[in-house]
């Protein structure tokens, strides 16, 4: 892990650039007394649109995030940005959004084309930037792991003892093989759905909520498409957070 | 409305017992300066058990209330408690409880029998409440109303527009008429679901949830049977009413 620029946020939040071999990250550290205690992380999770389109939106999450004490860090998802795109992805992309105009449903093989060549690299990628954010003397832990793509949430819950609760957005499709191995999480769950989301399918998030293997899990629905996450929202799920790494 | 005792609780929360006419009551007040600034009011629904047997966990509730600045109050429902017993209601428990025993599906006519009665009764009695308690110095608004025998909650929300917010308990059988009349509720809504409530139909509650015409609404759903609610979810409850009353 190398730093590549580091700035001050206004509220005095640390962000710095960083790349992971060839995979561009961003660390964003709460402002602190010096020297800082280590910091529990939250690693941000995103739709596959390129760290720098999503880069507002995730600087906004890691600051309501270093208000409550912890760090944040992201890293580009295989296929986005400036990294290679993965094959196939692009091709059941177009057939994913053919059949959603159409109103067709939409085939488990184009689903798992689109899903899982990205979960099966991103996976050791996050557990590597994990590796290496846990080895600063400003992180501490434990490890949440908040939004983004569900899939590969679901798969890091599964495959990563170190993170020890999860926020995940039911907003993408979900191949077979995941939802199997969502039985397998046991970590503390908060699980959004925006219950209009036209890009998703209701009933299939409920399916997937219901076969978390969690004790504790919790679904907050609300009004909205994919995007209109209310502000309340983004709160309850703050403190779901708080309240397992605080 | 006539106050027949009073006393004050470890936290100075001001509790005082009334009758409506026949009807018993509770009213709590926060402890506050003097002279008090009008408070908010909850209504504080609960199921058909008898005020006396529901004491602890109404109490408890006005109290989380009072430490937000608002006043709760509650009245017997029609049919439980020492008032006299609503006709068919008994018989359509019993058809409900060998239903459920035997595994079948509960028929419309049964939960007709069992919920409206009480409905129809008990709305115009909370709706009295509600004027004598907006009538008292102490008691301004806005009104919520949280929890119990949610048919009850979505008649009142359609009927009275005095109440602004409401809580509701996904826990009980549900009328088609009044499934009907959800589509009626606007104000903002705040949903708790538990999903393995053995006395509940999921999808019956998610089809309910859907219905509601409110703009604003929020489903909780969190593990664990009809009793279970845990303690972050009734907290995120409060927050919400806070929220819209506060």
């Amino acid at each position: 892990m190398r730093f590549t620029s580091e700035q001050r946020l206004d509220d005095g939040v640390r962000e710095r650039a960083f790349t992971l071999g060839e995979i561009p990250g961003i660390l964003w550290t709460p402002a602190s007394a010096s020297p800082p205690a280590p910091a529990p992380l939250i690693l941000l999770g995103h739709p596959p649109l390129g760290l720098d389109r999503m880069y507002p939106r995730l600087a906004a999450r890691a600051r309501h995030a270093a208000a409550d004490g912890f760090a944040s860090a992201t890293i580009e998802l295989p296929g986005s940005g400036d990294r290679p795109r993965l094959p196939g992805v692009e091709q059941a992309r177009a057939e994913l959004g053919r059949a959603v105009r159409a109103g067709e449903r939409v085939g488990d093989e184009i689903v798992d084309a689109l899903v899982l060549p990205l979960v099966e690299r991103a996976v050791p990628e996050w557990r590597a930037a994990l590796d290496a954010l846990l080895a600063l003397p400003e992180i501490g832990g434990p490890v949440g792991y908040s939004g983004g793509v569900i899939s590969l949430g679901v798969r890091l819950a599964v495959v990563e003892p170190r993170i020890s609760a999860a926020v995940l957005f039911a907003g993408s499709f979900v191949p077979r093989v995941i939802l199997e191995e969502a039985r397998r999480v046991t970590v503390p769950l908060h699980v959004l759905l925006q219950w209009d989301d036209e890009g998703n399918d209701r009933q299939a998030a409920l399916d997937l909520f219901d076969a978390f293997g969690s004790r504790e899990k919790t679904l907050h629905a609300n009004m909205g498409g994919h995007t209109g996450v209310p502000e309340f929202a983004a709160e309850a799920a703050g403190r779901f957070l708080a309240r397992h790494l605080g």
